[in-house]
């Protein structure tokens, strides 16, 4: 959408230590694959712990993933020190979550000082490498 | 809301069975707590790896165990065989998901032939047994 | 859900000082029908200009008069002189909206300084006076 | 996001057909200002009587228009004779409604045989002609 102004020189280094505390993420065996202001990416490899009952990955960690790129897209562009908190979250599950692997993209749409509002995307790669759009986030972010 | 009649004469051991396919329950910790006709609840407990970076459940989890049990309680008034989907959901965040146990509690508010439409609540139990309310979610589950 | 105590004992003044400002209340024909701490009714007669293409009242309307009541319900804790903005609100529609009247009611289902999280809802009622819910809301509103 | 086929050669005309029968929209003051396969635009004028407590457009009108052009960007794809049923959307209101002008454009995301997923956004247009995003809306859209 927009390029964005970082408040923190250091925002790639504040992300990926903020990241590294998020047990959950490794406990999904998720990844931070990519850092710029206002917009992160983490990527998900498709394994059978993830799976719903039709063998697909649970709508819980496809948002857990976009959820978290949203929170460090937020997290990229705020002075060193802030803290971020989700305050709410809407998906909208396009296509089945299937696949190698999938690639969640966290964007800034709206910064703002008390609250940010972002869009996520969530990418489901298929072995061929064709990507397909599965999943749709808006959400809003607290800034502390 | 209202008490539902169920399709499904034996919606319960249904209901059990498909919760027992979903590997993410297993791999969160959760359980399934209470089956009802249009009411499903499901238990997680707190552990340290489904923390994000301040230490509380990541809302990820929060919302995989909701959107199970709204997906359930779906599921739990349908006619033998059939099978569940979400479409979208979204969650607001109202407190810290911490103490020892999650409850969500998920209820089919309108159902229908193709579209059921859901509340879910989560409750964090603190250690003392006090429960507040963290999480409500909205969802529209798609039925086939 | 639960009673709140108000910080505004003129709470009820205030909120119907507010809604008389709200040209678009008066333009749709809305008419604030109760206010209690936490809790607020809207009435909407269902009039020709207000219908989609089938006839029924638009969910433009619908929302209209349910995110006001909303709205009202946080600001009727609030102390004397403060301020309310929606910052986001998620509607199902649960059923078509017709009849006579529509009743809109918005709760307050956590408080914050900052931050109010409301459920809404809104009643079709008939001719003969049977009420059917039709559209359900979740919304949160910044309080300055 | 991408270039759709519609199933309908008149689509324009059926769009505009139905626009016309919105009695709402004409009450608001809405234009249908140009229709393409899979996005729709609509235009609101600001006027006095659209205003909420604080003099700007109140989020129920605001609501309406983006929903309307997200409907018909749904329409404009499906088969001659139709019709389309918002059956939920969410939307963030980013920034004050004002200025002289709103500008809502609807675009479908997901098309699908029974559920079409949407991606609203609503400008602000200054006197100036500047244009600021005001609202972003996400909606999901029965097909019938």
């Amino acid at each position: 959408m927009h390029p964005y102004q970082t408040k923190n020189p250091d925002y790639e280094q504040e992300v990926r230590a903020s990241f590294a505390q998020q047990s959950f993420m490794a406990y999904l065996g998720a990844e931070l694959t990519a850092v710029s202001p206002g917009q992160v990416t983490i990527g998900l490899p498709v394994t059978a712990q993830l799976s719903q009952q039709h063998g697909f990955v649970h709508a819980g960690a496809t948002t857990a993933v976009v959820d978290s790129a949203c929170g460090y897209a937020t997290l990229s562009l705020l002075p060193p020190g802030s803290e971020v908190l989700t305050t709410e979250f809407k998906v909208n599950l396009l296509s089945p979550a299937q696949g190698v692997k999938l690639i969640a993209i966290g964007r800034v749409i709206k910064p703002g000082r008390t609250l940010t509002v972002c869009l996520g995307e969530v990418f489901a790669v298929a072995e061929t490498g064709a990507q397909k759009l599965c999943a749709l986030m808006t959400s809003t972010i607290m800034c502390r």
